[in-house]
C-alpha cells in the first residue's frame, strides 16, 4: 500500500518526471530492467513499474511505490517477471495540486488488443492530452489513470492497423508534445522519440540482445555497449536480433532539452555525444569568465553544483572546497513527520563545514534558482557559520517559464525569476552578489561555440526564454499566457 | 520486525560501530535526539533506539531496525517518547559470523534499580566483556542481549552505591577498553569517556539545555553551540542546568583514534579542535609530496576520498575531476536479492564517468585499503572505460591489524596489508602504482608537525601499527597474537 | 501488497463469489457500506472495495485484499471515502486454475463517461462474457481486469444513451447470466436484478436514506428497515429520496438460487419472505422423515449443518449435541505454511468432542457433499474418538453439476456425486449410512408444499438437476456438455 | 510491529490470561508447539512466543503479537526454530490501566545460567510478585518485563542449586499464587503445578515423545494420546524418554478453578476426568430445574452459552433455537476505528435472527454476567426484533469478586453482582426475569453430587464466594479488602 507521502522539505528544484528502460534478447530481462531503472532513479523516485513477457507465462507486471532497489531486487518479486523481453518506468511524484498518484497511474501501461497485448512506458508530456482524453471518453474509452500517457494506449486500441508498431504510429501522430516512448509486444521492443527529440533515448547492445534507455548511465550499469541515440522523429523496432528503423513523423529540426545538460541527466551520461559532466564543468568555466569575483573559496551546493564549481575554481584559480556537506542518509519520504522535523527543512540534508567557512569569502555555485527558498536557507547557514561574504553563481539562466514537456515546474507566479530582476533576487536572497550564466554562455558550454541561434535555437530552452517549440494547447485552453511574439 | 538483511556488496571498509546522543532541558527532547542521531547515522545504520523520561509518563523507549529518518520522524512514534530528557544510539550491524542482531541488542539499555531507573548508550568496545559476563551470570544476572555493553548496566545494578553516577563509576572502573557512554536517570544526563579518550564525545548548549553527541555535526543539526569536548577520563553529570565534572579513573595520556580523522567521522565535524575535512585535505597534500606521479586527472573514490583528492590536486597542480559517480539512491539493505543483483557489487553504487576518463592517466585517491576487493573492482571499471594509466593513492597507512575498540574489522588474515607488501598489493590490485601515506605523514596532517612520537604516540593507531594501548584481554584469551614487543 | 495466499485446507464447499451493498442519503455513507459488507463477508472473503461520492471531493475508491474489518474500519481509510452515497463489494477468491486475483480485479469498477462517472458492483456471473469481451476489444476497449463484470462498464461506456440508468439498460440487455448489480452516479443509487432473479437483492430504509444489500442481514447491521426485495427483472433508481422502478427486460418466471437457502446466505437473513434458518431447520425435519436411523446423538458439522441438525433432532427425538467443536481462531489465509501445517487440514479447524462421542452412535448432519474429502476426514476423526456408528445426513441433494451463475464450483469431474451413486459415495466416505435429502424434500422445506414442479421449477437447482435456466454460452463454446434433454 | 490495539467493544467477559504448551522428542518440535498453541488460542489472543533448542543451533526464540496462525505457520519463521524440544505460550492482553504490553512481556522467558540456559512459560498469577521483584532489584537483578512471571527466572538465576529443576524448585517455593509452569533446558522438558492446582496442565504421549499442554484439546490437535494430568503440587521432568516425578511443595488439598469448567476451557477439553461440554450441558439441566419459566424458545448467547442452552432445552422440553447469530468474521483487533464503528459494539458480532424471534417468549442462556453491559445490549436487540418476553438464565453464580490467579477481571466496583442484588440486576438489564445457577447447582453439575463443601470447598470459586484459597498479598498491600471471615 502506498505510504502517505509528505514532502515537508522544499526541494526547490525542477524535477524530471520519468525515466524509461527496455531490454530484449537476454535471459531474465526484468533483472536488467531493474538495474537500468536503478541507474535512472534520479529521473523519478516516487514509483516504478516493470512489464515482462515470457512465451509460456505471458505478460506479467509489477508496479510499486518507492525506490527501485527497495522493490525490484527481491528474488520473489523478480520471479514473477520471467522472460527475455521487458520494459520499465520510473516516475516522479507531481506536486499536491494535481492530486495524489494512485498505483494505477504508475507505468508501464498495458493494453490487450485484438492481435495481442502491448505495454508502453512514456517519458515526456503530451500537450494535447486533455482534448484527446475528452474525445476518447466520448467514444467509449474508459480511462484508468489520470496520466496523459494513457491516451497513447487508447489511441492504439482504436487504430485499425494490424500491427502494434503501425498502431503506435497512428497514435503518436495524433499526440503533441514531448515523448520518448518504449513499448513491447510479445516479440518486439520498440523505441520512439518525438520529432523534436526533446527527451533523450539511447540504444545499446548487451550480449546478443539490445537495450533502450533514457540515458547512457542505464547502459553502463548492465554492461551494455552504447550503439547510438534513437534519433528525433525515429522509431526503432527490435525483433529476433534485427533492428528496423522508420520515420513516422514530418521532418523537423531537433530541439533537445538543454536542462537535461544543466541538471536532469546524470553527470556520467553522454547526451548528443557530449559528456554531461564536462558540459557542466564548462558552464563553471564560462561563469567564471562572465561573472568573476574576488573570494577565498569556491564551494558547490551539493551535489548538483559540483561540476560547475570545479570549473569555476579551475578558471578563476580560487581554491575549490567542500563548504557544505550533504547527509547521505537523507531520503525523500517522511511519513507524517513531527512539526519539529518538518521545520528543519534543508538542515536535515545539508550542514555547513564550519571549520572551513569561518571568516572566508565564499563563492557558492548552484545549478539553478527556482523558488529561491533553498538559496535563502543556504545563505543563512553559511552566514551563521561565520562566512565573511557570500557570492552566488548559478549554472543556468534565470528560470522564468514553466516547462510543459515532462518536467514538474511550479506555476509561473512562483518562479522567482518570473517576478524579480537579478538585483531584486540578490536582495531577496540576501547575498553579496548573485549572477546567472547567460543563455549564450550556456549554449557555448553545451557545445555551440557561437552561442544560441535566435532564429533557430539549437535546444529547447523554453524555461529560460519562454519560447515554446510545441504550443502547449491544453494549457493555453486553461488560460496560460505565452510570451508575446514581439518580446 | 527485522528484515532479513543481506550484504551482497563488499563494502570493504572499516565500520564504526556506534554513535550516541543525549539532550536535557528542552521540550520534546526525543525529537532532538532523533535529529542528532540522523546526523550521526554514518556511525551506525542498522538500528537505532531512543529512551526518554517524562515526570508523569516515566521512562519510554523505542528501538527499531533501519535508518533514523525511517523510524523516528513519525509523529506517532515520537508521541510515545515524551519529556525533556532523552538519549539515543545508532548501531552498525556487525558481520555474519557474530550472528544476527536481535532487537534486544539495540541500545539504549535500561535497568530498573532500587533507587530508580537508568538508561545507557555506549560507543566503543569493552575488551574484557566476556570475562565480566561470565562472572555476572555466575552471580545470578540474566543477560538479555549479546552486547558487551550490557555488562555495564549489570555492574551498575549490583553496585552498592546510592546514586546512578556513583554506580556508573563503580561499573566503569571494572571494564577495560574504549567507551564513550551517555546515560540518563529521571533527572540527570551523564557523559563519560574512557581514560584514553579513544572515541569522541562533545558537549553542546541548546537553548536552556545541554546536549552530548559523538560528533559536533550532531550539535549543528539541532542548532546547539559547541561548548567543549568531554575530556578523556572525565564524567559530566548535567542536572537542573548545572554541569558537574569528575575524574573517576587513574590519570592517563590521551590516545584518540586517528581513524576517526581518516574515515569514521563526518568531514564537517571538528575533533580535538581540528576540522576533519581540513585534516583529510592535508592528508592529500602530504600524499602528493610523499608520492607524486605524472598524470592527467586526480579523481576521488567517492565520497570518502574526496577531501584528500582535493588536497592532492591542489598540491600537485593536476586537475581534480569526478571520474567516478556515486548513485545517490543506493542503500545498504537488500532483502533476498536475485543472484544477478548480488553479483553486480560495486556497479550498483558507482559508475565511471566514461566521457572523462578515456585515454587519461588517472590518480585515484581512496581513504583506505582493507580487503582490497573494492580497489580491484574500481580499477577494472576505470580500465574498462579506457583509462591509460591508474595510480592509487591511499589516505591512510596500510591497515594491518584489527581494531578492538568499537570498530568492525575483518580478521587479521583477511586484511590485505597483513599479508602483502606494498608492491605485492599493487600487483594484486593490478594498478600502475599504489602508494599509502606514511604514518608520520598522517600524524603531520593530523596536527603533529613532528610526526608520530614512537615512545608516546599521540593517537591510537593500532590498526596501522599493531600497538594496542589497552590489552585486548578477551581476544588474547581466544588466541589472538599481538605483535611482538621487539618488532 | 497482496499476501501470497494459499489454501492448504480443502474447504470442500461451493463458494458464493460476491456480495454487494450500497447506501444513499446518509452522512458518511461509506461507513454504512463497510458495516453492510462486514455483514455480507460470508459471500466473499478475499477482497473488498468501496466507492463513494462527495459533491466537493468527487468519486473516491479504496480496494483491499482481506477482510472488511481489517481494512475498512480504520479512521484514516474511511476519511478518504467521504460523501452521502457509496457502494461496495466483497469478493471470493476463485481457485488456482483461473490465476491469482490482482487488485485490479476487485470491484466496484469505475468508468468516466462523457456525462460523468459511474461505479458498479456485480454479484453473479455473466455466461456470455468471453464473447462480449472479444467483441469489445476488437472495437478498441481496453480491459483492466480478468473479471466478467468489467464487460458491463465497457458496454455502458459505448452506449449512446444520455443517462447512466439508460446506459445500464443498454448494457444489461446485452449480457446473459445471473446478475444483481448495484451502481452509483454522482447523485443516484441504482439496483438491478436479472430477469430470473437468480441472486438476491433487497431494499431497505435507513433514516432519510435508502440501502441496497445482497441480504437482509446487511440491513440489520446498520439498523435499516427492510422495505422489499428488488424484483427479478427490475431496476430501481434512487435519487433525492425518490425511488423509480422500471422493467428493462422481457418478462420471465423467477428462478431464485435454491442453494442460497441451503448454504450461501446467512441463517439470520430472510429470502423471498422466508427465514433462512427456518428453511434449514425444516430441511432437517424433512431429512429425519425421509432418512431415519437409530442413533444416540445428532451432531452438526459446524457451523453450516447446525440448523438442519436441530431440525433432525426435533423431528426424530434423538438428542442434539455438539460432537464437533470449531476453532474460532481459524482463518483462511496461511502464508507459505510449513509442510506439517499444510497436512493438518481439517484438524486445524475442527476437533471432536471426545468425551461425548466415545461408544455412541452418531448422526452427522452436513449441508452438502462436494468433493467428499472433508466428509472422509471428519468420519476418520469421529471414529478415532471411539464412535460406535457414523451416519451422514446431508441437507441438500447430491451436487452433480457445476454452477455458472456466480458460484465457485469444482469441474464436474471432481464432484463426487457426478461420478458415484449414493451407495458408492457411502462406501468411499466409509460410513455406516449416507443419505441426501430429495429434491422434492428440499423444495418442501423451501416453502413449496407440492415439491418441485418439473415443468416449471420454482428455483434454479442446476447444481443438483443439471437443468440450466440460462444456457452457459461461453462454457458450451469451451466444450462443456450439458445434460441431454431426454434425461 | 505491534498494532495499536483498541478494544472498542465491551467484551464483558472474564479472560483467561495464558495458555502453555511444550513438547520433547519429536522432529520439528516447534511446529507441534505452534499447533498446540493454536488449539489453546482461546486462553490468550494478544501474543504468542515459542522457544526451541537444537544441539547445533542452540536456543532460538520467536515472539509475536497476534494470533498463532498468523505468525507461527509460516515456513520462514518456523525454520528459525529448529530442534526436538520446544515450549510456547499464548498471552491475553490485559486492559488499558495496566499499560500496553511490550514484546518483551511476551513469554517464554529465557535465562542464561552458569550451567546453561532455560526457558519458562507460566500460566497463572503470582500473588507476591511485587514484593519479590522489589527484593530482587535491590540485590541487582535487572527486570526486562512488567510480568510477574519474570520473578521466577530471576529467582532461578540466583539459586545456588546445580541443575535447572532444582533451581526451579528453589524459585517456586518462594512464590505464592497460581502457576502451571512449563520449562525447558537443552535436554529437559519440565512441568509443574502449584500445590492447589488452580490452573490445568496435562501430559500426553506423541510418537516417541511427550507433550505438556494447558488443556487436552492441545493434545488432540497434534494427535497425542492423553496420559494423565500433572497433579497439583507435582513437578515432572522429561528427558531421554523418561519421566521423573517429584513433589517439591508441602501437601495441600486441590482447589481447581471452577470457572475453567464454566467458561475458560474449550468444550472439547477434559478436565479432572470430566468433559467440559458435558459439565456445561449439565449446568443447563440444573438451571432448568432451579429456574424454570414458560417460554417458546431456548436460545444461547453464542458461542459460550450453547451447551447450557442445549441442556436447559433438554430438561425443560422447550425447543432449542439459534436466536442470535454470530458473525464469524469478527476479530478483536480494530486499529483506530471510526466513531461509528466504535459505537456499533455488539452488533458487529451478533445479529438477531428476526424471522425466528418475532412474537416469541425467549429464554436466553449466557455463561456469566460481569459488567452486565453486553446483556443489556443483547436484550435491546432481542426486543427490537419483536420478542414478546426475554428471560435470562446464567450458567454461573453472580461474579462478585475479582480473580487474582491468572484471570483478567474488572475491579470489584465494576462487577455488577458486587453492587446489586439479583432483582436490581434484572431491572437494570431490563428483562422479564434473570436467574443465576446456585453455587451448589454449579458444583453438582461439576461432578459433586452433594454440592459445595463449605468447610473444604472442592474448587476455587473465589470470584463467586470471595473465599481466596491463597492470600493475595500484593493486592492486600495495595489496599484490597477481602470479605470478612464472619460473612
Amino acid at each position: 500500500m502506498r505510504p502517505f507521502l509528505s514532502h515537508p522539505f522544499d526541494d526547490d528544484k525542477l524535477k524530471e518526471e520519468c525515466g524509461v528502460f527496455g531490454v530484449i534478447g537476454v535471459a531474465d530481462a526484468a533483472n536488467f530492467v531493474a538495474l537500468g531503472l536503478h541507474a535512472l532513479q534520479h529521473r523519478g523516485q516516487e514509483a516504478a513499474g516493470i512489464v515482462s513477457h515470457h512465451p509460456e507465462h505471458g505478460f506479467n507486471s509489477a508496479r510499486r511505490f518507492g525506490y527501485v532497489r527497495d522493490n525490484f531486487t527481491n528474488q520473489k518479486v523478480m520471479d514473477t517477471l520471467p522472460g527475455e523481453l521487458a520494459i520499465g518506468h520510473v516516475r516522479y511524484s507531481t506536486a499536491g495540486s494535481k492530486g495524489a498518484t494512485a498505483i494505477r497511474d504508475v507505468q508501464p501501461f498495458f493494453g490487450e488488443f485484438s492481435m495481442g497485448g502491448a505495454a508502453i512506458a512514456h517519458n515526456g508530456n503530451l500537450t494535447n492530452a486533455a482534448q484527446l482524453r475528452k474525445e476518447l471518453i466520448e467514444r467509449g474509452s474508459i480511462f484508468q489513470s489520470s496520466s496523459d500517457s494513457e491516451c497513447i494506449i487508447h489511441l492504439m486500441a482504436r487504430s485499425i492497423q494490424r500491427t502494434v508498431p503501425e498502431r503506435m504510429k497512428d497514435a503518436l501522430r495524433r499526440v503533441e508534445g514531448a515523448f520518448s516512448v518504449i513499448a513491447m509486444t510479445r516479440t518486439k521492443l520498440i523505441g520512439v522519440r518525438d520529432p523534436l527529440g526533446v527527451r533523450p533515448l539511447v540504444l545499446g547492445r548487451v550480449g546478443e540482445g539490445y537495450a533502450l534507455s533514457s540515458e547512457t548511465c542505464g547502459l553502463d550499469i548492465i554492461g551494455a555497449d552504447f550503439v547510438r541515440e534513437v534519433e528525433p522523429g525515429e522509431m526503432v523496432v527490435i525483433e529476433d536480433g534485427e533492428i528496423t528503423s522508420s520515420r513516422p513523423f514530418a521532418p523537423a529540426t531537433s530541439r533537445f532539452c538543454i536542462f537535461e545538460h544543466v541538471y536532469f541527466s546524470r553527470p556520467d551520461s553522454i547526451l548528443g555525444g557530449r559528456s554531461v559532466y564536462e558540459t557542466r564543468r564548462q558552464i563553471g568555466v564560462e561563469l567564471a569568465r562572465e561573472a568573476p569575483v574576488e573570494a577565498d573559496l569556491v564551494c558547490p551546493v551539493p551535489d548538483s553544483g559540483t561540476p560547475a564549481a570545479i570549473g569555476y575554481s579551475q578558471e578563476s584559480g580560487i581554491p575549490y572546497a567542500m563548504g557544505i556537506i550533504r547527509n547521505q542518509y537523507m531520503g525523500r519520504t517522511f511519513i507524517e513527520p513531527t512539526e519539529q522535523i518538518r521545520n528543519m527543512g534543508v538542515r536535515l540534508k545539508l550542514n555547513v563545514n564550519r571549520g572551513l567557512i569561518k571568516g572566508k569569502r565564499i563563492i557558492l555555485v548552484d545549478d539553478s534558482v527556482v523558488r529561491g527558498t533553498t538559496s535563502r536557507k543556504i545563505k543563512d547557514m553559511i552566514l551563521d557559520a561565520g562566512a565573511a561574504e557570500v557570492h552566488f553563481r548559478i549554472a543556468s539562466p534565470p528560470t522564468a517559464w514553466p516547462c510543459f514537456y515532462g518536467v514538474d515546474t511550479p506555476e509561473r507566479s512562483k518562479l522567482l525569476a518570473a517576478n524579480m530582476s537579478e538585483e531584486e533576487m540578490r536582495d531577496w536572497i540576501g547575498v553579496d552578489s548573485l549572477r546567472f550564466i547567460s543563455l549564450d554562455g550556456l549554449y557555448r558550454a553545451a557545445g555551440e561555440p557561437e552561442g544560441r541561434d535566435p532564429r533557430r535555437p539549437q535546444y529547447c530552452d523554453a524555461c529560460f526564454s519562454g519560447e515554446y517549440p510545441v504550443a502547449p494547447s491544453d494549457k493555453l485552453a486553461e488560460g496560460f499566457e505565452m510570451k508575446e511574439a514581439a518580446e
